[in-house]
């Protein structure tokens, strides 16, 4: 195979991501989100947001990171965040996933890609720090604003949203502070359980 | 209404543009494709062919410009390239598509994406020529993969396929080049009408 025809390969199987549902709903309530779009909403939101970015950031690589971040999940499926048992196997799942899929690249791409997913993950580098916090904000802003459908689903407390998203603060601090009052506010509108919210001093002063 | 208020209610008014089906299907037949996951499909297929392009591009402007690129489409609804009477009204019902939408952001940035989509529109940027070559690809892949759906569905022509994105050369040559091979087998495997192909004059030497 030459170098276009992996390029095209790779492309075409990554279709597959527009089948992977994640645990929130659209905005109008009408079905559950697939990765393909929730990739595509998470980078235009990051290039909206940009200004926000807590050091400064090299958007290309940042739009790069967000539009990979999640064709892991094509073979290793979507983890939900507070699910703590499916965590347990998931680096290891989705580390596999990265090999085989990003493999079908041309092997300087392939390293690419990698590299950009890793990074990603690991959440060193300021382009890394400011891409994970808007992943975070997103499926929160959709919660927040449709009825808090997984929060309820599953059965998820104030302080864990708090706990599980803090990190969003070493990438974009104002955002964070925003989605601090998000989640004050869908507590109060029952949307999130309450449990030690008032003492988990994530909001407190 | 502060900054950031307008800044997220844009990005959750633009959560619609998952609602907006496509003529083309998924690669697995399994539905219509929506075009908030065709932008991220694009956007991901324009950074793995970056080197294809015609000119040197600044992929920040790229990616920035096919995130949002279809945006309009939430008001103005997919226009199906080969729908002549629809094209008719296309450019009036975008505009104003284009005021509206971007108008939710603040003044800066709904002027700078409102830029962006003139300018991915005009293809008189390189930028906006690579851009618009990788938006002509995606279907034509997916479609030649898949059964060709779309083609059969409105006796598309194969010398149609080749004079509406022809185009496609000034971004990316090669590109081009290879959806001539594609559509030559298309036709051969009867996914597109044949008509006066032979003598159309577009893969002729």
């Amino acid at each position: 195979m030459d170098r276009l025809d992996r390029q095209l390969n790779f492309i075409l199987a990554i279709d597959q991501l527009k089948n992977i549902r994640r645990q929130n709903l659209l905005l109008d309530g009408s079905r559950r989100e697939n990765s393909a779009e929730h990739s595509w909403h998470l980078a235009t939101a990051a290039m909206i947001l940009a200004e926000y970015a807590r050091e400064p950031v090299d958007m290309a690589k940042v739009l790069s990171m967000l539009l990979i971040h999640d064709v892991v999940e094509i073979d290793a499926g979507d983890t939900f965040v507070y699910d703590e048992k499916a965590a347990e196997t998931k680096a290891e799942r989705e580390e596999e996933a990265s090999r085989r899929l990003f493999g079908l690249l041309p092997p300087d791409q392939a390293r690419w890609c990698r590299d950009l997913w890793e990074e990603f993950e690991a959440r060193q580098t300021p382009e890394a720090r400011f891409a994970a916090a808007v992943d975070r904000l997103m499926p929160i802003l959709l919660n927040a604003r449709n009825g808090g459908y997984p929060w309820r689903r599953h059965g998820i407390t104030a302080r864990q949203v708090l706990a599980r998203n803090r990190t969003m603060a070493e990438g974009a601090p104002v955002l964070w502070e925003r989605v601090q009052e998000i989640v004050a506010d869908a507590l109060n509108r029952g949307l999130l359980y309450d449990d030690d919210f008032n003492s988990s001093g994530d909001s407190a002063p």
